[in-house]
């Protein structure tokens, strides 16, 4: 295997593997020399120019399970040229935030050219990732050895090895002595403080410290409501005033922070360079299919797929589906509400102890029926969306939360509609809500963290027994990292997060003046949350792949949306409260107009307050717009300089011709 | 006057004046001398290095008026660059638009080296006035011969002079050629034909197609209501499903209408290159004042206002001011419905000729009232832009648009929704309707095209005479044109016109349920408004500079608020209507609750609509994606050439280490 070690890692005396590539069991030698080849080439040669080194070297003798694996790193160098490839942007000594370029590398903070931290753990593994998918087929027509994963010029190797079955899996590797600082600070004080962000971006990237850093400041936020929804249960206010005082500052405060969210978030990403970040052109997901054509942006021979099938597919089987299963969702519902009625006949005419426990059971199943229908749902809509067959990942990530999001938000909210503007039970409607909230947070951290953190753990024994069985000449540490963390599950985004989240968000909104102590919940369980989620990010998880973005993206508007439906839903139950009913004794008409108008002025002010505040701070502005004309003024330079060349050559000619 | 020619002038035997500076009376020689100086200055020493010419030789003997007038051109060489200096894009050989420069001029169609016209005349003239606004002082501290008029490094000159009142105007001269051929194919045959937008917009530039791009679009789009509306009118229906269909129908049809714009915008815009065309760095509007300070964005020295203290002008003064302003408009309208009333009871009494002249009055008294309300508040919205001293243009721009618009919204609108949901009368609000929309109608072509056109008519002939008495030895032609017109009036931009629109549509929509008729009349109004809107362009006002422009602004916004009202007052007013009303004879309730239920639905489909239609056609969309992704692999390409320079460096020095 010597010839598949790079030539730079007998200048690396301390190579770092930084990420893990595993091949199938069965995967052919003549495709394992082809990749590491094609991995180690020059760049020149269409190679990646990375190092890599298999785990257990073959000489090692048989050892049980699957040992393809690989360690690829990359020299500092290379790293810092990948940086630049990447577009990264870093901070400069002048505090500004700018492109990282080779060339103008001694002007950026912390660079030294034997500083091998200037670039952040997680910066390194992405710049490899990305290094690793831009390996492309140059003039392979398939994979060796495997006639059937056909290539043509362009295509991504990873991306084929991936859909062809060889290539199982690639993910970074832990750092445990960071993983043991970083847990420290994040959790291992038992004082309640500000999370690591920074720390946390360092070592996950920017998408989960953007999850977490939104998580802290949505509790902050909710810290007010809680405050102020605590006396309305301490000393069971009813009055129609302070309940309408209450909705109207939730609403108004609910758009107030997702503004300035915003900013918020605008301050954060500046600083982590995402802001600034260029859009890199994306590729086609992995999972896209087509007949073969002509890109028409890139002029690429590429798959492609006609835009008006995809519409076709989306409004014709999607749209309809989703509306079925919406409405088969209301149907569970309408059966559900007449169990609970048949249930309560049953036991107010045979009162037993047996009839007692019926009154549970409509509850319990419907639970257990609408967990199951959201799992079928959850698959029907990952089928659908890849069966309309996006050719971006961005795009088939915001079909499939849309669709997602839809059905969870009737889900979990109908039944509560249901009580409120059907049956007008707003006893039934505030006891509903605070045992659906509560139970669901409780068992949502039980089943997100604590029990694959346990099943982890046990797993985690098993592979240590076995790594100490087997013997081999390699780094022993090294070799078990390697062996437990493959096992481990994987992260599958912060998709579930944001949605519970944002369920969270409209139990604490949508029926706010009824229920004012559902901001306390929220808080209470966000604070466990944050030690949950991190306890998962941390022990249960693989760890993933870094992921540079500047907001939260689609969840911003589900997150607005949430809110201008709230409006509605306090105004109406506001008019519906016999308080309010009461004011307007003779005329139910004034009562709905005046509930309607103010309605209207509430929507109206979101819609002036989102208009008035600004998405980003003046200051980040003010870098912003420093940079865009700092690059004008390069640009116009180049031209004046150009120009007066051009024009001295001209008057140089005529004068010659004169 | 021999060292103020240009050392190109020799060179280009065909000076073609394209823009007329006139200076002050007074101007001192000195100052003259300095700023044609500065004007026919190399680049390299500041200067603009363009070529200017007084209108009439000094030693031509004495004339009366005013003649500081200088002719500005450029020699072809120096457009072109220019071109590339203002970011110009156009179309290339392969049919793609780019942003044209200089060293790849062969690749761009139509462009030969001798043929001047592949720049319009308009983006000449343009090109000219942005060199002029760029000419700065270097180490000038004070106009020569004004030591009041201050200077400091980096200033515009023209702006300086400008506030100093120095220079009185830069404007750009008409091609009579031209603008016959334009006047031609644009009015000249009697035929109804789509407008000739790439003719005016080569003539005018892109502000002003767009403005008649959206007029003919409007009008286009207004069509379809229209000949809906025609029925209603003719077979007198009154039926309440009808009168709903039509309300529904326009609802959505005029978000429709809304959205297809902005593609067709896109399109257009496109192909005008202005889509493409990056933001230049915008410099401080003339009227901006401060103390000297640094400018954050470009570090340079310049007047500086604090934000704070703008945000304390337009919260504490402009805003309360217009608010009273508003509630003063009510206030009017109210005296007016009351003296209405009076007039009728008096007409009632004591009936006679007399009486029903008087039932008349109020109404005129309002429409004086209400137009000098209009004009002061005007010059009061103007005053408090300015006295809020905004740094850039458009943002000053977008304060006024903000205040104008506001207030004659409640002028026009407010007597309708007073009569519609106070006097709940809907025969008269069909009256009032009709009269405001046509007397408006009537009174604004009038106003804004004929009288105007009929005193210049009449100006022309007066100028005409004084210029034949003199005698210059100057191309006779040339002097009568320029001093024609420069007594011309100065076409203050689209924003009238706009408006005039903006409240047109709003008669159209917002009570369009009650008179459907109302969409006949603004397409009647908007055919004879192209014709009487291009008569002011081409023969009432100086030619405008040409504004490169991608969009129509904040006038969209603007559309769709009114949109977005006018579902509001269509819903309440089908509410209102007796047939409707006859359906619910129990119970009022749910009546209300089903239109607000309606309300919010459509108000719903709006948002989703506006979504769900992309705002660029696919293939400008894949147009500007190719174009992204080709910088993008331009910038790869040159990274990946520098990255195996530097490894190959590196590799070289180690192995000579070694």
């Amino acid at each position: 295997m010597k010839e598949s070690w790079s030539a730079f890692d007998t200048f690396e005396p301390h190579f770092r593997p930084l990420v893990i590539i595993e091949l199938a069991k069965d995967t052919k030698e003549e495709t394992k020399e082809w990749l590491t080849q094609r991995i180690v080439d020059k760049k020149k040669n269409g190679g990646a120019q990375l190092l890599v080194k298999p785990l257990v070297k073959e000489d090692g003798g048989k050892i049980d399970g699957n040992q393809n694996l690989y360690l690829v790193g990359a020299s500092h160098l290379r790293l810092l040229l990948g940086a630049e490839t990447v577009g990264l942007v870093k901070e400069c000594n002048d505090n500004s935030m700018r492109t990282f370029t080779y060339s103008s590398r001694n002007t950026f903070k912390d660079f030294a050219e034997d500083n091998h931290d200037f670039l952040t753990m997680a910066e390194r593994q992405y710049i490899i990732k990305h290094e690793l998918e831009n390996l492309r087929a140059k003039d392979e027509r398939m994979i060796p050895g495997y006639p059937q994963a056909k290539l043509y010029p362009g295509k991504s190797i990873m991306r084929r090895l991936m859909t062809s079955g060889i290539l199982l899996q690639i993910f970074p590797l832990h750092d445990t002595e960071e993983l043991k600082k970083l847990w420290y600070t994040w959790c291992g004080q038992v004082k309640i403080s500000y999370q690591p962000l920074d720390e946390i971006r360092c070592y996950f990237g920017e998408t989960i410290a953007l999850y977490f850093g939104f998580l802290e400041y949505f509790t902050f936020a909710l810290v007010p409501m809680a405050l102020i929804g605590i006396p309305y249960y301490v000393f069971a206010w009813e009055d129609y005033d302070k309940y309408v005082m209450f909705a109207s500052f939730n609403l108004l405060w609910s758009t107030v922070i997702l503004e300035v969210w915003k900013r918020c978030c605008a301050i954060m990403t500046y600083k982590w360079g995402t802001l600034l970040m260029k859009r890199q052109f994306e590729e086609p997901r992995p999972g896209f299919h087509g007949v073969l054509g002509i890109n028409p942006v890139t002029g690429r021979e590429e798959p492609v797929y006609s835009s008006i099938k995809r519409q076709i597919r989306i409004y014709l089987v999607s749209l309809p589906f989703v509306c079925l299963c919406l409405y088969f969702s209301l149907y569970v519902m309408m059966i559900y509400f007449e169990l609970e009625t048949w249930a309560l006949d049953f036991h107010e005419e045979n009162e037993s102890y047996f009839s007692k426990l019926m009154l549970f059971l409509p509850s319990i199943i419907y639970a257990i029926v609408i967990e199951m229908m959201n799992r079928v749902y959850r698959y029907a809509a990952e089928f659908l969306t890849s069966w309309e067959n996006h050719r971006l990942e961005s795009s088939h990530q915001n079909h499939l939360i849309l669709k997602v999001l839809v059905f969870n938000f009737l889900n979990c909210f109908a039944s509560l509609f249901y009580i409120a503007f059907v049956l007008f039970d707003m006893k039934l409607l505030r006891q509903s809500l605070a045992t659906l909230l509560i139970t669901s947070q409780i068992l949502n951290q039980f089943v997100e963290a604590l029990l694959p953190y346990w099943l982890q753990k046990r797993h985690n024994k098993k592979v240590k027994k076995r790594v100490y069985s087997i013997k081999v000449d390699t780094d022993l540490s090294l070799f078990e990292q390697v062996n437990l963390e493959k096992e481990m599950g994987t992260y599958l985004g912060t998709f579930d997060d944001y949605l519970e989240l944002f369920l969270q968000f409209g139990y604490v909104s949508l029926f706010s003046c009824v229920y004012p102590l559902a901001a306390v919940f929220a808080v209470l369980n966000n604070i466990t949350e944050m030690y949950f989620d991190a306890l998962k990010m941390c022990r249960v998880f693989k760890r993933p792949f870094s992921q540079p973005t500047a907001n939260i993206g689609v969840w911003q508007l589900a997150f607005e949306t949430m809110s201008v439906i709230s409006v509605v839903t306090n105004c109406a139950l506001i008019g519906l409260s016999p308080q309010v009913n009461a004011l307007f004794p003779d005329s139910k008409t004034d009562l709905i107009l005046i509930v309607v108008l103010a309605e209207h002025i509430l929507l109206a002010l979101k819609f002036v307050m989102a208009f008035v505040i600004p998405d980003k701070p003046r200051d980040i502005q003010i870098k912003l717009a420093r940079l865009e004309f700092e690059s004008l003024e390069a640009l116009k330079q180049q031209q004046m300089k150009l120009a007066a060349e051009s024009l001295k050559e001209e008057t140089h000619g005529k004068k010659k011709m004169n």
